[in-house]
């Protein structure tokens, strides 16, 4: 049976191509989908994917996995930076994790540079706009092999 | 057509007046949206106003404002320490925001002083207990016209 | 009438017996639910149990026991280390407050050593495994006597 | 007798509407006083205006006000960042004092983000631009009602 | 044949009930052992309850147990913040050892939340008065079953 | 000759007896000095007293002391904490300097506890209320014998 | 005709394969040249690679792809924690350059977790092994296209 | 009966005078006690001197002042650095303490510009040579009357 | 017509020469002014001169210069160190101002090697004596040719 | 006359072997002191060796060590990060001092990295099991021939 | 003779006039050799320049001036803020040394501020674009006289 | 067949004997390697010395020794603190190494008492100036025994 991975937009992604275009460019999330779908396809991989704008929502959608997905991607937004409670689920569901960025975290604010999520993802992938989710799928397929 | 104010109570602004009275005083959130009401009916601009305890959902009504509000006044309460999430949704929708605190959280504990929000806001006002939200509203007000 | 506590397990603790067993036990939150039942039951007191993952969802409580209960006991989880929207909540009802941690959290990394909960709750029980809520039960019996 | 009310502009403030009109805008010191006395005259309220370039006059001037004035409204300009003797002048001579800046101070350079005047004044206004010391006085006369 | 607790008040404890009472409660330290040799007399386990004021002392006391006593309970008074070699003699006696406090440390002076012995005790307990103590027995009694 | 001592009170010393007299007591400037000259006199030195608010002002007066004091007492209030120009201006003359405090700044604020002019001051004496300035007069005679 | 990408591998990686194993795999830097030339050859890019040890040959090397290549793929090893001036030469040549690492570093000791050539890298691809050039490859690729 | 203060030499000044004479001078600790004992006569208090190494004997010695004297002078050497259990031990028995140094530690190292007694001191003295302990007796004499 | 150049020596340089020999040297500071004069009569520059030790006044005197002068020379003395306000004035009349210091304040105490000028001053020249000042008069011309 | 060492084991050490076999190995103190002993009589120096864990009681003996010893060999235990009092003790007697650590403290936990031993010690040898101690005798001959 | 002078261009300078030309200019690195030649011409003082990528090269260098050369000038580019060695073979050369720079350091990125060298050296020169190197040629000459 | 020994100088000790004598003493480097090979053809083991001044040239040399050297002496020089390249190289090749340093490391300033490379050393003798190496040479044959 085909190998699944979910894929969490975390929050404010829904408002991406609208929302700072210069930092985000402009591709929306649907444009993203649809290439990840495309080399999910070629891959053969499944995909599940979801935005969610709250953390108690992404923990438990995390939780979920443990049964169900053989990897996951996450670009935990905001979260990145202080939520220790995804970390935590991310642990304890001991699923091969993906952390992925748009923009390059390390060229922003002093707050950004800091990820509570990496120390417990397999890898992180950060600054090549919508080609990270690309190399992150990738990265991710690489991991289940 | 009435330019439209949101007003966000953020966590445990419920507790409003049964709340450690000496920090916040005693009116209830009432008696502040009643005065918010009353003054923005003499200005002419129409309100819609909540309160949220959940993170994830302020974010949601910040991004539902995007479309519909040409102003945001935010109490974001405990959230205003460390949410980035608050703080990167109010940078995505770009809508001018005040930011308000009943009591001077300057004159409090430590991780009190630092407002995660504050960079991203038009401008904040602290410390005039319920006057902060009238203030609030002449700010955003100006802040419009 | 009988004294009631409610008792909060925080996020990701769904998963105990599953998650880091090194860390937290083979023991499941039934387990350990069973044990705190039997417990009241003997000392004359009524339990309420919840597991949440959401922060908000976990301040709404707190705010229900404002009325109905008289003692909590919370495992606030990954928020322990920063959710003042739970400290707050904790300060706004004024309840007895027991925090407990089925493992001890200055033996394990740096971040997890700090609980901004701590300092307004009534006392704090760490490092005993199960062992760890039968105390809280008691301490918690303790301070409403 | 109406009320009185000192304000004060601090050091390099003479220079405004000149100096970096990106940053503090393009009116002039006499513009903010015009509307000030015009919004005072309607409140009913008197003003004494000073712009002050030396933290010892600050002082002095401060004193002064002890016996005359009932409230105090003070653009502290850099000796914001720094004047525990202004800090203690306001402590000393125990008046209501409103802290106001033009610029949103957390948004500019990480020194400026601290206010050891925040602390004792009664609270902070920041951000709005020369609406700032008008959202100032209101906030100044509803301290002294 | 009866497991053995050795019970170690630290530094100052032998002033409880003189010594700041709204901090420390009005019970004096034979109130307390006379507590703690009824429970272990219900328990049956033997208890060896000495206060000590010296370091070097409190050293010497842990290593004698080595050989006679199956746990610690340890109030380490101020040692708590910065005796290292009280941490080390537990290590090296490898006893399951309970660190207790009478008030809670976290909710007093900064230096105060930070203790040396946590990391190398099986857990803590904080902040319950007198019966932080008989919690710690209990504790002590769960760790050695 | 009689030898002359400078005794320099700080910023907002003018106000002693009126301002927060729960730390600075109740006697006035007026009290203290009178003390102080009985005192003077008693001892065969003579003094010359004065009170400044303006760290420049401070700053040239200690440059006077040069040709025509034998030592100087300094009570910086505010300054204390950041005027480096003053500790260069007592480096510079080379008189033996007495800082006094009145309250104890190490029992206050913890930006208080740091004085930039003790490292370069003969000796420091805090906390004794009005008796700091006759220790004061009574070490600055010692260091001049 | 063919664009040409840089390969850096920096300090120690010689020894890769024979080089604590379980940090970065079994691995030879002759296996991921391999690979690397292999999806060169298909991706139709010509490729330059490159171990040095030294800092100033790094340097030199990058200075040299500013005429002959298209972008850089550069594994810093220990330099990445503190060559300012391999960074300097990275801005200075002003050729997209993704930075890759064997290893998750953020799951190691503190001092790995800083990159000072991130800021100024287009991306980052940390912790998938060989991996992590292959990816770091379609990256470099994705940003001359 | 005359009043009675304890005079605490703590560890290291008994090699006074002998010991590093250009920080400390060249008394011994008889001849500071001589120069003691003849104000104490004067003044008409009784002394009572001590000079101890250990911080647990200090300790013990406090507390036996808590019944015998008025008020403590202590030097607490390199235990001010760092003897929470010293500072705990004043607080305990609530006798006025004066706290005095013979060197200025504010001129020294780093670590010796802090003193954890200071905040439970009565007062400082520090810098004076001899004459700080003369100073002491006075403040104490004057904190008792 | 000559271009003029306001050189501000700031607080205690008055006493240059008399002050610190082993760290200032034994110029007096007339010697400075007549070597500047010397050079700026070759260079067909125009002087201004002046002295001050308070902060306000030197705030006044660069705003004077807005209007007059060309360029600024300051040694802001022990202000470099703390003086937002000085700061603020540079800025704020936005003339070419170079910084100097007579030593090098990069190998004296660590609190001076902090310069909150610098970042608003063209350059900044420290350590070579006299010498400072006449390089600093050549930067000036240079910067304003 | 055969010149003399001191050889001071500091606190805990007398369970070496027994404690902790991993960090310390296998070696009893009685071991260390025989091989001590031997190298002593071939290099024809006297040795007084003692294991103390009372800080109080380690100032005593090196105070002792100052008419008798040319010579010290410590091993300050957990003294060696925190005991300010032991370092004032050796500079106090003014002996050559040899630190040695069995383990290699800089791989240790961070607060292990620091000896506040060190800076007045003649120089430090770490990290080589019981070797530390051979090694220092042949350093302490070194320094006293 | 005539004295010698070495300039030491640093890492990355080669690139002058190509990179970064808002930061650093358009001259290049011949130019600014050009006006050092032609300046040390007039002066009388012949010159030695190099450009060096390498620490170790530059350290080599620095050792060879030790016997030709009475001063050097070094712009140490990114060494500036982490070399060490080059400041070990400043101090152990014992020749004057000024440090100059192109850009002003201090308006910079947060790690430019910090000069591992400047304590060394006898002065620095920053900010003044090309005429940094004349002045820094300049004050080298007058070291030497 | 003899073991063999690697000894590393670091940058700059090829001036020994020349450079700051008073922290490093008046022998050379060829002084120290004449002991050292007396010493080494004593113990019968075989030497390989060398002086380097690059980093990465050290970086080589350590690799080389894998195959050859049963252990390494190495005096880092400036790199121990901060060569994260040299500690890579160091744990890369696995082989035994002793740091050592002629002056007290830890008696220097504050920068030079942290090692990089301690953490990955055998261990570390610092301070017994020329006997450094010799004691290291001892303790690199008693690693390798």
């Amino acid at each position: 049976m085909a190998k699944k991975i979910l894929v969490i937009h975390g929050p404010n992604l829904n408002l991406l191509g609208e929302r700072e275009p210069d930092v985000y460019g402009t591709f929306s999330l649907d444009d993203i989908n649809e290439k990840l779908k495309k080399l999910a396809k070629e891959k053969k991989v499944s995909l599940e994917i979801v935005q969610l704008n709250s953390e108690g929502e992404i923990v438990d959608k995390i939780h979920e996995a443990k049964n169900t997905c053989q990897a996951i991607i996450i670009n935990p937004g905001a979260y990145t930076h202080y939520s220790i409670a995804l970390r935590d689920a991310i642990t304890a569901v001991g699923i091969p994790t993906v952390e992925v960025h748009i923009s390059n975290i390390y060229a922003r604010e002093e707050f950004r540079k800091k990820s509570v999520i990496a120390p417990v993802a397999s890898g992180q992938i950060s600054g090549f706009g919508v080609n990270s989710y690309i190399l992150g799928l990738e990265a991710a397929i690489g991991l289940i092999k």
